[in-house]
């Protein structure tokens, strides 16, 4: 019988017992809609204090909603944006970028689903030649679909390179609360303090029900954003219940205390399994994610107890996701579980 | 100073306490992100209570995603909606319907927000022409923009005036339960059982966070939708969530007692008003929002005190909402207040 | 039996000779492709002759490319398009504008096919609202759609109340050479010179074989339109015969003398079936259309021996568009049909 | 000093003189406008004798409005378009795909311009997953933009595994002619005979001023063009110029006459070329391309002298087009200054 608890996703678990409670104490009687209201007044206030007061930042409704209208905002339809072949707007996201942006998406594809300038610069041509999508925005993933992490410098030398290439520089970060407490350091130091554009700042697969913020580190970016906002569908009714979640989430570092304990939890899961026979780790954990390639007759049998993605078919890959509220017996139970049914083909 | 308690939007007000709590008991661990878990299959299936099992339900995040996402379906680019020029869909979604779905908005002026066969049939030309957009949809809100419902004849004449055309027929629920509350029938009565092919049907105007639904009510018309609503940025994440509030919302009937209460507190304002002198009614009473003409310079001074839009400045007309949560205090109040105004400026 | 000859439109003409010798002309080998060639370049020469250097021009495929690119250019996909409701981009172009644009269509019925700005203002409304579709663009169409000419004055009213609303005004010179013809004076003076941003100015309809020109004579609103027109697949491959075309065009004022002719056969055909009985024109002849109610049952009868499209049906209007190459005894015979139509019905 | 004739492309030459003077022919008079005229019937009939007549075909204004407007009507906007990273649709149409369809393009790189069914397996993944965009389309181009050819063979593996997996293939045939007269054989044989199902049928690049034809093959496919082509401002008014054209075209086989001339001269001009010292063929030479290394201080010399496009800046490699009108002179004159640069900078 399948357990409740597995490792598919992050957004699999729950909401965090506080966030919740934010949002039932926000719930008392009427508030102008569409974030005319105190809490999303404190919740930009939380971002501003992050970032600095020269940044504006609206919240949307997805996390692909967060990244399409993020870069809807950076460029015009005939640019091209420039991602990993891992990225989640490359492969995640149903086209949602083409349709909306009318942009091209060119992916390079990748070791470890991190891109660097040397990759990049082989498709800067055509450049002013109206036949071809004139590259506009660099998208990378911070920490990236495989978990890895981008370091401040690598970071800094897209941002350089965007900037004087007349590009922009996006950050999907879907699970930023990971890398802010994978890095150690203030956020801003490796978003904002590097040349980062436009953030994608996730909630949900950190505890938040839904609500996700897109925040312009350079604001001059944010042009009419709220029009585009509303057209394409991501403007919250009821906009104060986001607002109340970030709040929660900000409150005495939740969302680093969480993140912490989710990465923590994908060091024990790559701890118990590393050295278990015929498991080879292939990704460095440096967020919340495991990533390994077991025997191929074990993933199905390990899937009729826990909800997990095959990453890789081809070469028998999987990808376990650990969350805030992820328990040691949780990995434990887990690892034990992998062994045995590794011992018990041969 | 601005009282909290206004007639802005039924969008104003909170959430059900029964809502919220069924979202607070959703929150035990791991449930399968994006619909496939058990809340969403119980709401599914409460909507199949309402419209027989020959339908298919999908949930979004937005009205103006389920009107897009809904009529996306229901067409091609080239096609055109045909809708009262009151219609949510024509003025208060930012050309989002344009943007999605690359059809043409042709629409109608009306005195009550709705329209007759009689006013499309001038609309029904270069039918086969390629220089033409061709009349694809038609669209209408119950009850209206404008406070004013549809009866079921009114609504076969269209459904059939659509059939016959090759088109088909799109009901904008926003308020879909104040209509139900309104003509006391079941739902299937004036929607499925007329013709209706695809219904907006709306919770987050009667009591719920967020979360709206799609309901093809010809089920033929649903083909792709899950793609579409992915691209659209309409597909919730942790959407146990919205699940979890449909199933309160049904259950016993809430939706029906908010709708129900809403509608009381509009004919209950209705009737404090309607004898003011200066005030003049505009729109008949049908649901939860009440039209009125009243002297200019009271416009301001009454929404110093209580928030609602005005409707139409040229003529001085207001509209102001209920909810399910407005009280007969509330009514007295604002009525005493409007009437002093009023006086006063003599 | 159908004869060759008609009144439907100023297109089933065919290509003046001196512009079909002037493609011959050019056929004189290798040239660049895409416009970086001689012809191009003189094409560009003679539209900066008339309206002076501090513009930009373009060349595309068809009126409809004109329009919707360069409308494209002039706003963004939350903006509304303000435009008469008998407007080619409303109802002859099926649905490219929202297509490629995304923006919504505002259309205003009128007796005379002209709009002014007591006609816009009721829809200045909700600017600011991220609800509602940002007026952004006012077309125009000179000669308008139904025969009849703006005058300078009531061009720079529309143009100065848009750019007093942070708008642009659009117009639609598909056949802009018999404004000129018919106004009797330079084309900047009620263009440039009144306010109008942005020209589409056709060639097809008064002698050319294909080809039109988007003339930015606001020149700021120009940037980037070259990656547009290839992504709106309107870039010509051997641009040098659109050039060729509009050389031969302004040769010897060409294009002056055409629209001299066929709005001479307008008032020609005006003068030949006013007196008729039972004929009613319905527009004032300014152009080269003359539009009129005749017997219904003439209308198919007259169909069986010309080409002509009915406008309205409902009203039994029909419209008759002169050509370049319509003669005085192609007048003559068919008033004199018409006149002997009319008759035998009685 | 830069001579006329060179290298650049097969679109810089000019319009063969029988296709000219069947332009001349067609200038008699009123034709109906937008293709209800005899010349774009027997243009029709011209295609149907060469494919069968259950086939419908439409004429366009470019060979990106035939690549995206075919390709639009053979899936939905979620779907994904599979293509050879060098095809025309992938880089140099400027998103024009991405943009009308709101597709995401997939493209995979090629030693020579073609994919076979291996390379496009690793992308069959994520079916019947809503979060990726669905493969929906093989996008080909015949001959490649590398001038090499697909056999009926390889043509009809990925015909059969497109359908075995519910997707369409597309043929971009900007330069079709020249398959068709390398490969002698009947059109229908290598593409409705293997599968094909949507053929952009080019006819500017072998002696025509403007015009494609989109050929579905697959007559279901059609439904509905005719909407999307004026939407997609395709839609040619004076049509019966187009028909001319192709009529002249495929009279007495001037197509495949002026295609195997060209692909004669391509040959000419590869064995004029291949043994000077450093230079080195990069491709086969099987239509009328030659592609080829040469010593990266001549590139620009020789450009000097003769128009012709670097292909790849990074390995030296340039493209060399031949034309219907290009002469065995031209080639020889070519060849000696190619010759004598690479001696001289030694």
């Amino acid at each position: 019988m399948k357990r409740q608890r597995g490792f598919a996703s992050d957004n699999n678990s729950g909401v965090h017992p506080l966030i919740l409670e934010s949002i039932v104490n926000a719930n008392t009687g009427h508030e102008v809609g569409y974030g005319d209201d105190k809490y999303t007044e404190k919740a930009i206030k939380n971002f501003k204090n992050l970032f600095g007061n020269d940044i504006e930042v609206f919240f949307v409704l997805t996390g692909t909603g967060a990244n399409v209208l993020g870069i809807n905002n950076m460029g015009h339809s005939f640019n091209s944006i420039i991602c990993p072949a891992t990225a989640h707007i490359n492969i995640d996201e149903c086209g949602a970028p083409e349709k909306f942006t009318g942009m091209k998406t060119i992916s390079i594809p990748t070791d470890n689903g991190k891109i660097t300038v040397k990759d990049i610069r082989p498709h800067m041509h055509g450049i002013g030649f109206e036949h071809h999508s004139q590259p506009g925005i660099i998208s990378i993933t911070q920490p990236t679909e495989l978990g890895t992490l981008y370091t401040p410098d690598e970071i800094k030398n897209l941002a350089d390179f965007a900037h004087s290439n007349h590009m922009y520089l996006q950050m999907d970060g879907a699970r930023i609360s990971n890398a802010v407490a994978s890095l150690d350091m203030p956020i801003a130091d490796f978003t904002k303090n590097c040349g980062v554009d436009v953030l994608s700042f996730g909630g949900t697969k950190n505890g938040m029900m839904y609500g996700e913020a897109v925040v312009f580190l350079n604001k001059e970016i944010s042009q009419n954003f709220k029009y585009f906002r509303k057209q394409g569908m991501q403007l919250a009714s009821k906009m104060r219940y986001i607002g109340a979640q970030f709040n929660a989430f900000f409150e005495d570092d939740l969302w680093l205390k969480n993140a912490a304990h989710s990465n923590k939890m994908a060091k024990l899961l790559h701890d118990a399994v590393k050295d278990i026979d015929e498991v080879t780790i292939t990704q460095a954990v440096q967020a919340n994610g495991v990533f390994a390639i077991i025997p191929n007759e074990v993933i199905e049998k390990l899937q009729n107890e826990y909800f997990f993605y095959t990453w890789d078919e081809g070469r028998s890959e999987v990808r376990w996701m650990c969350s805030f509220d992820t328990t040691q017996d949780d990995i434990i139970e887990f690892a034990q579980l992998l062994k045995k049914l590794i011992k018990e083909k041969k």
